[in-house]
């Protein structure tokens, strides 16, 4: 089938969606988590042919992998999801204007969200289970490293959909090739919606030439700023769960701003980061400070490339600010808008730092590890957005639905 | 200097407003009005500078014409916006999670809102007053027929900024050329938020071209379902109002469906926009039904581009239906996504329909001539919006804003 009569019978499947219950949506839900469990051979085997003569050094092997542990996850995730309360149906806004007009605005599905995705065949199961639960078809486009594991998972999720009485169209998995992923960029009327999830190049890309709305994901610049006012110890805890918890995460710490008055305090800050053999891109007066106490070939001088770097790595870059203004200045310029975070014991720092950073999640003495739609609340997430529009930060059931006006009138016209 | 100087100087300058109090910005919009009517003289002079040569035919010169009635509304509408309550700071959601971080979801303003219209001054006092209420800066790019005018626009508002001690740089007029569009198409980092307000020709190459967030606008193919159970008299008056209030508006009624069972009722339906002279393009049973009671020479058959159509003109398309469902399919190819109405007095009919039918508005008994932010209750509006990010339907001061997450801790960290 070509890539645009998949999308065309998505979108007609997707209408189907708008009249299923929630308690049906649940059902279903609870019975792929089953399958998954039942299946589990089934997918494990497809997976193996993916991973053949992968080497466990490729960085693409522990993202691809799915293991009998990590499908059960998968399985006790989607049950997660299946509990959670429906997005949809929320009144949102009530008015009742004096013509006697009730307008009601309401949370309803996008109709079709589009993924494109690199290797992480989990994937492919949390978007169909986080989409069907937001009332929404999904077309996923994963990489061909995945192939045999994301054509597996569709077919264990089609015939759920079957044995539960739903048209298994609801979710469509496009062929992993260039064409399709321009087709799903510019399928206008067919696709409501559309998330990249992988590398800040497919992010770029998909930014770039897509004529549908598009929600950002992923990139995180991240800064923590240690106040003039900053408490040492949770300084300390701060950084380097921030940096070391997981090196690869969007979230992870990328620099440190450090109030010239606290210098002093930077070989004990940085203490810990040492067991982890972080490296340290420092400016001179950092550098001078940390000499002797950290060890040397660890250390070196930052250059023009340091700051605004997403390390995703054991690296952290540290630069010296005479005040708040000057680390506002470096975030506001470095920053890519995800978590931002300032360790202080002044309110009144605080308080300023959280209203003029502009980012996502902006943090006050906790680390930047914990943006995360788990973390806050929001039971699953389908990524973290970095832009403005729609969804800010770890987006949710609701972050993935939309909304109509209805009008209830009595034949009143408009003068 | 260039638009690339230029767009980086009003998001400079845009910074400044994140610590403006509510209190200043109203101060300033009502001095702003204040100087418009003292001005009044200097923007009419500019304006007929535009106005120059236009035959009083031309489609441009209502759109272009300021006189000084509209100045004195333009006034009042911003004195309105300043009396409107603050769209920032909202708390939109609170949490406190089990260990103890607190989480606070708060409005804030996106930063800088770009624009791109055609025509109409108007729409330049509207857009800087409603930005600056949202607390955003906004880089405006008109179209070149109205030139002198948003030049003096443009000065009377910086003018007004500089008496009250703010950076004028908070708004920026593009030249009204190619290059410039093409610069605020690509302007990453710079601004936020892009909203084309004019043709389809616009608004297409805008969505198709831009790599910054766009909210479209516009577009309106809209429908009246006239149901089985439909009341004659609500019917005329919600068909007559939608229809001819005023035809070159985007939520203009385009198409009536009707039940078959009521075919007979549609010459005392259409009866009154007689009147107004209006076009009907019907299908075979339709025009069977008309013909004899409404004028020969307005009455055509429906061909294979009628449906789908907006008009922005005295024309109106007919099609029978069989059943609701055949209504709903028409509506889901047709439909824009703008807004939509059923005439019924069968509330399973009319619950249905508002279900399922997926565009920014449905009404029930009710024309889609109420779509419009100052008719909701929004007190102003920006813009219609027609896709299904971030907002839908009319946007009002909270529709252009975003928020923040602020998370507030004690050291904690993540396991």
């Amino acid at each position: 089938m070509s890539s645009q009569a998949l999308l065309e019978r998505v979108r007609r499947a997707s209408r189907t969606l708008a009249e299923l219950p929630a308690s049906r949506c649940n059902t279903i839900l609870l019975a792929l988590a089953d399958a998954i469990r039942t299946e589990a051979p089934d997918l494990l085997q497809a997976n193996a042919r993916d991973m053949a003569g992968m080497a466990e050094s490729s960085p693409l092997y522990d993202r691809l992998l799915l293991t009998p542990a990590r499908l059960e996850d998968i399985a006790a995730g989607i049950t997660r999801i299946a509990h959670l309360p429906s997005p949809l149906g929320r009144i949102l806004a009530r008015r009742n204007l004096p013509n006697g007009l009730e307008l009601t605005r309401i949370s309803v599905p996008f109709g079709v969200i589009g993924i494109i995705y690199e290797a992480r065949p989990n994937v492919t199961f949390d978007v169909f289970a986080l989409c069907l639960k937001a009332g929404s078809a999904c077309v996923l486009k994963g990489s061909s490293d995945a192939r045999h594991s994301n054509q597996a998972i569709e077919k264990l999720i089609r015939r759920v959909l079957e044995s539960q009485r739903i048209t298994p169209d609801i979710i469509g998995l496009l062929p992993s090739t260039r064409e399709a992923t321009d087709e799903l960029l510019r399928a206008r009327g067919l696709v409501d919606l559309l998330i990249p999830r992988g590398s800040s190049q497919l992010i770029n890309h998909v930014r770039d030439h897509a004529t549908i709305p598009v929600i950002e994901t992923g990139a995180g610049v991240c800064h923590a700023y240690f106040d003039a006012a900053g408490d040492l110890e949770k300084g300390r805890a701060i950084i380097t769960n921030a940096k070391t918890r997981r090196v690869s995460v969007c979230n992870a710490l990328d620099c440190l701003l450090m109030h010239r008055q606290r210098l002093g305090d930077l070989p004990e800050l940085c203490a810990p980061l040492e067991a982890h053999r972080v490296r340290i891109l420092a400016d001179a007066p950092a550098l001078s400070i940390l000499t002797g106490h950290y060890p040397q070939e660890l250390l070196q001088p930052a250059d023009s490339s340091t700051y605004g770097t997403e390390f995703l790595s054991y690296s952290i870059a540290i630069r010296t600010v005479d005040t708040l203004s000057e680390a506002l200045d470096h975030i506001s310029r470095y920053s890519s808008g995800h978590s931002e975070c300032i360790i202080t014991e002044d309110p009144a720092a605080a308080d300023r730092f959280s209203l003029l950073v502009d980012a996502a999640c902006v943090y006050t003495n906790a680390p930047t590890s914990f943006t995360d739609g788990g973390q806050f609340g929001m039971g699953a997430e389908i990524g973290i957005s970095t832009q403005k529009l729609h969804a800010r930060g770890p987006m949710g059931l609701e972050e993935i639905t939309t909304y109509k006006w209805l009008i209830r009138g009595n034949g009143q016209t408009r003068p």
